[in-house]
């Protein structure tokens, strides 16, 4: 077997066999194949296209290609939820809380942000003395004991994905729906969880900008977790505008605790109901959408959910004195936008006010930049809030001066209507 | 500038401007962008295509990105003429000297033979004493004194091509027309020649295997030519079938001596009276084609043209003393194949010959390979000829023992027919 005849025939629009992909991710991992090579196939998968069944064999062969973490000790369905990545996007710092107090068992290993998006590792980093890098035995052991742990991903796991994906990302051929897929998959897989809620983010803050490829890309991850025999739901979820009220880092610790209080934003609130009660049925814990929701009531109601949070960080080192401390929060800078007519406010793009909460310092426009924690925006009124001339609109906060001309950045994505108009959160669910 | 965005842009199939293609050509040169990358904008332009303002501009980079040859101290036109490969090809052999000896000035470099397709480079190396590498003043002066020198491709001219070329071998982006034709003309247009016939042979022995692409390829150059201020002709000759009656090193210099002194096989000689007239009204030479086929019958029965082979042969410092005489070619291995049946023969495949002549020892499998000057064959039949029951149809030859078996691979591409059939050699001019 010879690779250059495996891009050739992905060239000439031919499936590739489960023997010819296995060849290409060993030979690729084991640096046989130089990246030369990898990246011409990529390009021409890019192009070409897979089949749901390429697909999986895809997903099969770099999952395979590291370890896989094994619960079976445990004894339990272990779940999993996965972004996309949005604007905003805390629903794991929420969610996982929530589903741990509900008795489900989360094991979870995520990412950092780029560019406009956040990422669930920065946000918890911004707690002091909070560790995402745990041994194995600790991170085992502290799932076993609190049902909940988000870690770092793990340089054994899935190294075929690590090597692809950052060739894609320097190559064009980060845009292709099978090459997503199967990234997404082997790594969730790859942490031995059988369960699993993807939040695919469709709108101009997300990966996905149109719906059709969005649920194009979900029904290729349900296509692949049935054949791999594993419970996938898939929900499509809206990022035109910001999820909650909240963007940066510290500041959507803040946001989500305040929602494990029953006093989150109400879009923020309604996705992690639709989330958790999707992934409590799963999981089959619950007969029906209705229960579900009842059962996350209970929890947020009784302050199981906040207090598992609690437990939760300090498992995992954070220092929840200091968290719980109204000055934790704590911006050297901040700066009000006020609104200059009245209206019903539209926010019209969710990715210019990730990019603003970046050039604030909340996120990378590199990966080897800092994040400055404190960094960030406050919607202090969000999409159909009625606004007064003069009111608020919206609060910047950072660590250095706040450049003024990011104003004028915000106020070419807003408008004011006469009318609210309508807004769905959840664009779709599949599984 | 950044390359991934470049690639991006031909992936979402729009058209690359020339300071983009400057960008990618210089800095691939110079090293700063690596094979990972070129490779993946390579197969995106194999995938999505590039229009002929691209092509030209990708043909200008690649050529500025080396030395061009100066011709300008003759105060004459340089042609040129270029195949693009076939079996038996041997027509610069003939076609250059006869050139020559109606005062065009030939000064072109050629390359070697890999798998089925003989090179004119091997072939003049099967000539004792024959130097294919020579100083630049050495070029320079034997094109000054003789108007004719061939010589191997010269390190300092289109560095571009080198390593694209070595890339699209490994990447699956050879068959891409655009980067076919940038090639040729890059090269071409270094060595300073400014007066080029285009020879793109079609058939299942050489690298376009229908015609349409052929013509694609043909308009292309001459597209490009045209913007480049070039005078371009190309001819689409038929490669179904070998040309001429050998196959192999010196036995095609034998053919081509042959031909000079008027009794070269009838299909080759055609071809070469048809591209010599081309390339003597391209060049002005000749204001018709029955004047330049004049002009060529008279250069080969008056003695000249053959006398300027041996003057140019000498010149490169080959042994004609050697080469005239008739035990030049000796193999120590022949093996006749004959006539099983009566009927006219019909050769239903180039690419077998040449692989037969090439496990004879007459052609490279690998880079590597060294070559058997000896090893080839000849054909004393060829297509439409009739042929009794017992004659001899082809001659194999080696300096290594001949595998009996080769003689099946050879009897499953000929067929035996009840009447001749219609052969073209020319399938299309285009200017």
């Amino acid at each position: 077997m010879r690779i250059v005849d495996i891009i050739s025939k992905k060239v000439d629009k031919k499936e590739l066999t489960e023997e010819e992909i296995n060849f290409f991710i060993n030979n690729y991992v084991n640096e046989n194949i130089p990246d030369y090579q990898a990246s011409a196939l990529l390009m021409a998968i890019r192009l070409n296209g897979m089949n749901d069944l390429e697909t999986t064999f895809l997903t099969k062969a770099m999952l395979n290609s590291g370890e896989i973490i094994d619960w079976s000790f445990l004894n339990k369905t272990i779940v999993d939820k996965h972004s996309t990545g949005g604007v905003g996007d805390k629903v794991s710092l929420a969610l996982c809380p929530i589903l741990a107090a509900l008795d489900l068992t989360i094991a979870k290993m995520s990412g950092r942000g780029l560019a406009h998006t956040g990422g669930t590792l920065d946000k918890l980093e911004s707690i002091n003395g909070f560790k995402i890098s745990l041994s194995d035995n600790e991170f085992k052991n502290i799932v076993k004991e609190h049902n909940i742990a988000i870690v770092s991903q793990n340089e054994k796991l899935d190294p075929a994905d690590k090597k692809i994906y950052a060739l894609r990302d320097v190559t064009g051929t980060v845009q292709s729906i099978p090459l997503i897929a199967s990234s997404i998959m082997s790594k969730k897989l790859a942490t031995g969880s059988n369960c699993i809620l993807l939040d695919v983010k469709c709108g101009n803050g997300a990966f996905m900008k149109n719906i059709d490829e969005a649920k194009q890309l979900g029904k290729l991850m349900i296509a692949i977790g049935k054949k791999l025999n594993k419970q996938i739901a898939v929900e499509i979820t809206n990022m035109e505008q910001p999820l909650g009220k909240a963007i940066g880092n510290k500041i959507e610790v803040l946001e989500a605790m305040d929602t494990l209080k029953g006093n989150g934003p109400k879009d923020f609130t309604e996705i992690i109901y639709s989330s958790g009660s999707t992934l409590l049925m799963l999981a089959n814990k619950a007969g029906s959408e209705v229960e579900a929701k009842k059962m996350i009531d209970e929890v947020i109601k009784n302050g199981k959910a906040y207090k598992k949070f609690l437990e939760w960080i300090e498992a995992q080192h954070g220092d929840v004195n200091l968290l719980e401390n109204k000055n934790w929060f704590n911006p050297k800078n901040k700066y009000e936008i006020k609104a200059k007519i009245s209206g019903y406010l539209k926010i019209k793009s969710a990715i210019d006010f990730g990019i603003v909460a970046m050039k604030l310092g909340a996120g990378r426009a590199k990966k080897e930049d800092t994040i400055d924690y404190e960094a960030g925006i406050y919607l202090n009124k969000i999409s159909n809030d009625y606004v007064n001339k003069g009111d608020t609109l919206f609060t910047l906060y950072s660590s250095k001066e706040i450049d003024k001309s990011l104003e004028n950045e915000i106020m070419n994505v807003i408008d004011f209507n006469e009318k609210p108009y309508k807004i769905d959160l959840v664009f779709a669910k599949l599984s």
